[in-house]
């Protein structure tokens, strides 16, 4: 039932049907992708090379600024989901296990 | 009600609290986490950089291959999250703003 | 004596006086300039995400394409140099360094 | 002549003779060039990724962070310096003719 995925299931799909949509699976391959999250979390390391810490507060961020960061995520998000869809690699899980190995070392 | 919460909102609260437990908070600034996103996904791009397109194939993956590549995704996911979760940032809707954009452009 | 300054001197010095001359040695921290590398390294990156390793191939370039690598070089060299003068690091000394050690591990 | 070449030459001929060495030549295609030299900046900006800016300081870096940064700069250098051999791109023609252009707009 659709009513039971998790918003990343959603997610994942409405990004797969979006790249269906246009013929882009054959781009997707596994190298691309990491080359695409590692491009795009560039980009967002970039928003705010230059800023102090005081000027990347949370609280003192411009809203204009803080809308290019959420872009940022945004893109660093779907080519994660997307390489996680190519895959078939559950992300909640991976991150769940991830933090379980992270729990017994810190 | 807890159980109304997204799959992502859930995964946001349980890396917010592995956080506190650990009293990491006063790390996790705008600056860090995109310098954390950045490196998480160099080491993402890294597992594949010497393979051939057929080596990285989903098929052609080793498990072992498989398994490092997961944890590297959860690697970028966990600090993504934390990333939206310091700036308030909603990711799910951060993401379908995108593709709304990107419907529009492409 | 100037003439004894290496290439790798001489760009250093007309970084940093690049720098200076527009009063942004305050910015160039070393936090600042390695989310710039990483941020250059991703754009670099995002050259050639989509090209099958046939497009990318040397001689496939067309002059266009291989003109956007070479300023994307360019501006990952550019923070990268500027780096090691705040760091008083010597880059060719330390390539070296690196490769006697790849040297011995390979 | 040899003594007529640069350091930058030098470096460039000294790094391509190890992975000739190696028969590593295969691997090192632009796409796996650029997400190696991706994946080491990601190792670089790791290195500072949790330090305040007061920690990142060129004085207050300890012998032993600064070692290591070192040798983060040098593997990123090498990839830089391997990917504009493998294009026949000069890096030092490349990094001045990005500098005229940043003149002309800064």
């Amino acid at each position: 039932m659709a009513s039971e995925m998790t918003e990343i299931e959603k997610l994942t799909n409405e990004i797969r049907a979006f790249a269906q949509a246009r013929g882009w699976e054959q781009f997707h391959t596994p190298k691309n992708l990491v080359m695409a999250v590692a491009g795009e979390a560039g980009e967002l390391a970039a928003e705010l090379q230059w800023f102090t810490p005081q000027e990347a507060d949370p609280q003192a961020l411009s809203a204009e600024k803080r809308r290019s960061i959420m872009l940022e995520i945004a893109d660093v998000q779907i080519y994660l989901l997307r390489l996680a869809d190519v895959l078939d690699i559950d992300v909640a899980s991976a991150v769940r296990e991830k933090l379980a190995i992270n729990e017994s070392r810190f």
